[in-house]
Order: structure tokens, then C-alpha cells, then sequence
């Protein structure tokens, strides 16, 4: 089962998923390579927990190539789904949430392919920009707000293009552009609308307010931006008759 | 302090908002009207907590009208800055994620307002769609992916905008515009790229992947549907430098 740990405090954790590391399931975390260090792994070594000697790292390299991916994904299921067979749960640690950018999907829709009665139960968990908004007390969204999530790289005349339809932008990895995105902001007059966010949730982050203090300067790659729009012209909202008492 | 208790099951509640329930610190809960129902206390009472005698309901009404609420802000601060300067805390119980679509923030703005000296801690909890995309096994971004989060009312030609710019859309409150979003998702070819959830984690959630059989049918207001976009053009996505081992 997927274990979704939240975005690194061990008191974001929600208490199923901490129930489920006790529970005697054999724990796998991703790494990126052979002897690499797991973030999610280090989530729970923060708990104080006992780490399970048998924990088992499945090496998933970080790479677009998606033959590459594939037989990691296979070699991941092959060693599980025996485990599995056996009558063993096996909970696999998933930084942040389950759904939300993880490696998780992949790995269980290999492992169903190899036994479709293996049940998969993925336990959501709080993700990093959650954390990022709620530490930089940074509203994601108000009533009838919108939220766009986008990976920076897609460039900036992307976000031209969202800019106008959101009230929130969630822009991650944002290293590769950063310089361009703060000059971008400053066209748009956000600048002071903006929060950059590097390491979200875990114990190093590290919370900029003065963006443009950021221009030329070297950032982790595990970096955001949240970025309120006050512009958005609203469209009319068709709203439904709504119960009473909710 | 803000306490995001997640979308309903027990199980997601954090460790540090169980702790601070705990605590002694004040339970305050929204309802919608004196005497009302509030989802964050029935989320409290569902942990088989006792529920403390001076938890307090603090009456938001669910209205559009700025002033009324502006009013019911007011009113819910004056209640509760007193206690925290004579040195009690504050904890007010969230459904889902305090940054998400919650009352918190008016809250918090109104409290601060007041009394500058306040400190604010806002508990980051897992939204209701995070909880939903997990029971579906429903991927809610993979590598690279984009997702919007837009009420549907917001109407069908916005979704026609959006649609070549995402991977997921998290349409919320379809309830009023459910027909036509069925119609719209079948011009799209997107029906079985679909599911609608109501009550995402409450324990009367319901998740239909079949959403055309809803066509016609009344669904309650808290309604929502996770639609994939297997369609979308990528551009270029322009990468950074990664480390070898994160």
C-alpha cells in the first residue's frame, strides 16, 4: 500500500499512515540510485521510529527516459509482488502525497499487471505546497478561487497564457527559470505577491517573501513559488442552490 | 492556531492537529448557523475524542454578501481574541486544509487585526481532492504534469480554455452544472478519463466512475470530479540541472 508521510514533519504524518509503519508491513522507500538517500526514508527516521532491518530501497533513477523507467518500475514490482503473494502488507513510503507527483502509480500498476489480486490501498497525505501555504500563512484559495499547479518549465509565455484564468499559481521547479520568473512577476506587478519556497516541509526549508532578493542567486532544485494573482477578472460563477445546513 | 483535521477520515488527521486537540488549547468549529451542523466537529467526533464542554461554534454564514461576512468575521474575533491574550490557545478545527478553500484566513486577518502580538500557526491537513484521488486510485499529476483546481461554475467555455493546458482538472461544485459537464466530457472524448466523488472522505463518500449514469440525477452539493486529460499537447519542458541524489 502506498503511505503517503506528508512533506517531511514528522507531525504532518497523518495517523493511519503511522499506524500502518507499525504495523509490521515490510517498508519500501525510493531512492535514485544504489545506496542513494530517500527523502521519504528520512521522513521516518525523523519519527525516531526503528527503521525495519528488512526495509527495502527500490532504485527508481531520476531520469525522462521512459525505457529506463520501465524496467525499474519491473525490477521494483518483481521484488514486492512475491512479499505480497507471501501474505505480507508492504507499505511504500511516499513523500508528500500518494497522487501528487509521486512514483507510486507507476509501481502499482506494474505490480497489478503482475497479479491483479493484489489489492492496492493508497493512503493520501498532506502535499509540500499544503505545507508551503500553511507555514507562509499564504492562502491557496478563497471561495470560488482557482489554483493552477504547473511546473515552471514549461516557460513563461505558458504562464501568460494561465495568468488571467487563476487567483493562484503553484509554480514548481522553478530553479531553471528563476531569474526569468522574477523578472516575470515584476511585469506582472506580483512581485509582492509571491512566496519561494526550497525544500518545502522538510526541517532545511527555507522561506524567501522577498523574492526579488533571489535574482543570480544559486537555488535546490526542490524549490516553488506560490503566487497570488490579485488581478483575475472574474467570470460570472453559476451557483447552485445550496442546502441550508451543511 | 488553524487545526486542518483532512477530509473527513480519522485515519488522515495529522499527528500534530491530534496532539493539539489534545492539548487543552480551545476547539472552536465553524457552523453555518446558530445550532447548525459544522463537518469539523462531526470529523472530532467521529475520533472518538471527548469533545471538551467549552468547545465553541462560531456562526459563518454561507453567503456571498461581503458585508455579512465581513460581520460574522468580526464578531468570531471578538469572541476569541480574549482568550488568547489571557494566554489560552486557540484551536480552530478545519476540514481539509486550513490554505484551502477554508474560512481560516478571513479569520486569522480579523484576529490579527485586532491584536498584532497573536501568533498564527497554521497546521497543514490533506485536502478533500488528495483524499478522493487516492480511493480512486485516480493519479492526480505524475512527472511533469499540470492540474487545475476551478469550480465548475465558472462555466463550460473556461474549461474549453483550460483543457489544452492540463493533465488533471479538478472541477469543484458540479452539482449545478452537472448535465452539462457529462455533455462537455463526452464532446471531449474524456468520459471514462473521469470520476465524480461526493463527500470526498466523509464516511458517506461516494465515487462513481460511470459519470455518464449520472446524467439527470441529484447529487449532493459537496460534488466533485477528477478528470484526466490524456490529450494534452506538451511543449518543451525546459529542465535544470539536477543533483545525482536527492
Amino acid at each position: 500500500m502506498a503511505t503517503s508521510l506528508g512533506p517531511g514533519d514528522a507531525g504532518l504524518i497523518t495517523r493511519r499512515a503511522w499506524h500502518v509503519m507499525q504495523s509490521g508491513a515490510m517498508w519500501c522507500y525510493p531512492v535514485r540510485r544504489k545506496g542513494g538517500r530517500s527523502h521519504a526514508l528520512g521522513i521516518a527516521e525523523r519519527t525516531g521510529m526503528d527503521i525495519p532491518e528488512d526495509a527495502l530501497a527500490l532504485v527508481f533513477p531520476m531520469t525522462h527516459d521512459s525505457e529506463i523507467l520501465a524496467r525499474a518500475w519491473a525490477r521494483a514490482a518483481d521484488k514486492i509482488v512475491p512479499m505480497l503473494q507471501s501474505g505480507r502488507d508492504v507499505a511504500f513510503l511516499v513523500e508528500g502525497d500518494a497522487s501528487t507527483f509521486s512514483t507510486f502509480t507507476y509501481l502499482a500498476r506494474y505490480v497489478q499487471s503482475l497479479d491483479a489480486d493484489i489489492e492496492v490501498e493508497i493512503i493520501a497525505g498532506v502535499p509540500s505546497f499544503n505545507a508551503a501555504a500553511a507555514s507562509a500563512s499564504f492562502p491557496l484559495a478563497e471561495t470560488d478561487d482557482t489554483i493552477a499547479i504547473v511546473p515552471a518549465g514549461y516557460g513563461l509565455q505558458e504562464l501568460d497564457k494561465l495568468l488571467p484564468h487563476f487567483d493562484t499559481l503553484v509554480l514548481l521547479k522553478v530553479k531553471p527559470l528563476l531569474d526569468s520568473v522574477i523578472d516575470w512577476l515584476a511585469e506582472n506587478n506580483l512581485l509582492t505577491d509571491a512566496v519561494f519556497v526550497e525544500k518545502a516541509g522538510a526541517p532545511e526549508e527555507r522561506m524567501i517573501h522577498d523574492v526579488a532578493s533571489l535574482k543570480g542567486k544559486k537555488v535546490n532544485y526542490l524549490s516553488l513559488m506560490l503566487i497570488r494573482n490579485p488581478n483575475r477578472q472574474r467570470g460570472e460563477v453559476i451557483r447552485g442552490c445550496k442546502k441550508k445546513d451543511t
